[in-house]
């Protein structure tokens, strides 16, 4: 929602969807900047705000835009109605900022919507336990819609973004780069964590669970988008539907620890109880009677992970900790790598070829991840695109 | 409110009466300039806008700011939290844009405020009986904040305004003008009516009905303002109060209306059905079987008077039509005129003296209202200052 242009841009679509005879309900986002100048306001009045007031501040900024398309829906004789997130109601845990759904009511929404009138929903919003505003934390309006097409039982969800679907892997690296048609919620769940910006983690997850078919799609233009979708629903699966990569974090080693049980949770423990994420770890052959360990951390972590474990130096008896943040994970994605051998080894020999050095190792069972050096961030990419055949349909 | 700077400011001022031991609850309206975006943006998405939108979308505003006290409240140390009308609730009318207070359920508020904590009301609206969000019109933040003195049971209710104060008459025109310390709700319901536009009408009759004591005082000092409060709390009452004047009447004659019965019904029943608002009325002394009738009507409507009163020209048979909206209306009021005589003629003979001609006449039991030429309003509003002796206290 960049202004009112946009805004009508958008009333147009929902009309030609109405005209086709669909039911529609429409979650909307606040108006571009809008949240950033209320969340400026907040931070600017307190550096500890109270994040009920937060909530109702910040929450603002969907409840104009709600109201403005629903106007200008009916200015195009469109029957419709604008509801904020205490009126349908939207009910939430009380973790005001960042609280999650727990709750839709949705008969009224359901009744009105079945005589035609068009759902305008301020998304991003909740009402907790405490009858006052909640915010879903960013990207909220995409857990919104998920979550009121999970209520209403909708035939499909269309998130409207600035980018025109889920590509293979980042377009402006790899020309090649494709549009997928299709790709799998267990797919775009690793895409989405793994830096592919476009769907809010939490609102893919909800559709998993409620298997509400998401098609991703642009607000400029009226090209189909990708959709997001179980795996059952894609007939001709590919191995590897993409390749992702994240500049999020960077790696810790520490040289020459004792190789003996319990040393792993010597380390990891106490960093779990510092909320610091540990995601790939690999611990070399021991030599002697000790070991290198190296893992990675997110990079805003870095800092506070090192005085954890400088305060571990007594009991793990390591000899030197190294450091790096100039590193990148990439990975390979595909639910159809559970059915077919070879994946990670084509992965591999491909880098090799290249002569680009895996640091770590980490994969799941429908990815594969490996840490490289950054500077080698697209030449991964466009090899690993050719290799898995994804430059061509 | 017109920015975070001036949040601040009555941050002080509200912290400042909870360190004196005051119980407070302060009605917020939006920040400067805000409402205007917001209606700006509604009227140029339709211009026939559905009115629930509207309100749903302009009450956003009082949202945003009582957010942001409560929260520089709390930075400052003092308990407080924001209440939305939907919140506390103040339940009104269905009327929307312009609805009126039926009640408010502040039981809850009541609670919260004796255990010390400050209340931060968005002022401006409330919720419908349809649950939906309704706003009281412009300048209906003072009237939330006189319903809500006396839902509260307030021993006063202070309103902050770009003057500090009610004034003899206009101190712009007149230098002599003096702030009052006093004046009674009758008083400055004919002042507001009159064109003293410091408080909404209707905030003075809420106080007036419920005996709220109202301070309208400058939110750019701290020097005491006026208070409005009931006529047995004035022990001195001068003859009158003030003078005011209002420029928004037209006039209109009748020359050569037949004088006969039910003529004055035949005209002024068509003009009330089209909702137009007759003021003044004179008729002069009939000197044949025809007289001409004089009456003003609020300038806006001139147009849409004229054109009723052609449409009578066969039933009335008048010989002419003529219009003037070159004429100010110009008052003196004050309780005490019910009990001193001579008060209009002393207003005439004033003006007489300066060769002002008087050419409507209409008087209640607080008032006495005359037509003039605009182009005598300085003369006037000086002359009958000093006629009554406002200038000096």
């Amino acid at each position: 929602m960049a202004d009112l242009e946009c805004i009508r841009n958008v009333a147009t679509k929902v009309k030609r969807a109405v005209d086709a005879g669909d039911q529609v309900a429409v979650v909307v986002s606040a108006m571009a900047g809008t949240t950033n100048q209320l969340v400026d306001w907040v931070t600017q009045s307190s550096a500890l705000y109270d994040a009920r007031e937060y909530d109702s501040v910040v929450a603002s900024g969907e409840q104009v835009t709600s109201g403005l398309l629903a106007i200008v829906l009916q200015d195009m004789g469109v029957d419709a109605r604008s509801w904020l997130g205490w009126q349908i109601p939207v009910r939430t845990t009380d973790a005001h900022g960042s609280a999650r759904i727990l709750e839709i009511e949705a008969d009224d929404l359901d009744q009105r919507l079945s005589e035609g009138q068009v759902a305008v929903l301020a998304g991003f919003q909740g009402i907790g336990p405490d009858g006052r505003i909640t915010t879903l934390g960013r990207g909220g309006s995409d857990t919104s819609a998920v979550a009121l097409a999970a209520a209403l039982k909708a035939d499909r969800c269309d998130i409207y973004t600035d980018v025109d679907g889920i590509y293979t892997t980042d377009p402006r690296i790899v020309a090649q780069a494709r549009k997928l048609d299709k790709i799998t919620y267990e797919e775009m769940l690793e895409m989405a964590s793994l830096g592919a910006k476009v769907l809010q983690t939490r609102s893919v997850e909800l559709a998993m669970r409620f298997k509400v078919p998401v098609q991703v799609r642009s607000s400029f233009n009226d090209v189909p988008g990708t959709l997001v979708v179980d795996e059952d629903q894609i007939v001709e699966q590919a191995d590897i539907s993409g390749v992702a990569y994240s500049s999020d974090e960077a790696k810790i080693t520490l040289q020459g620890v004792a190789d003996r049980p319990g040393v792993s949770a010597a380390i990891f423990s106490p960093l779990a109880d510092a909320n610091i994420n540990v995601d790939m770890i690999v611990q070399n052959v021991a030599d002697d009677a000790t070991t290198d360990l190296t893992f990675t951390v997110p990079r805003t972590d870095l800092a506070r992970s090192l005085s954890v474990i400088e305060g571990l130096q007594g009991e793990l008896g390591y000899r030197a900790v190294t450091t790096d943040d100039n590193v990148v994970k990439v990975s390979v994605i595909g639910v159809g790598m559970r059915s077919h051998a070879g994946i990670a080894s084509k992965m591999f020999a491909a880098l090799a070829d290249k002569g680009i050095n895996i640091q770590v190792i980490s994969t799941s069972e429908i990815k594969i991840s490996v840490l490289i050096a950054a500077d080698y961030t697209e030449l991964a990419l466009r090899t690993l695109h050719a290799a898995y055949q994804l430059d061509s349909a």
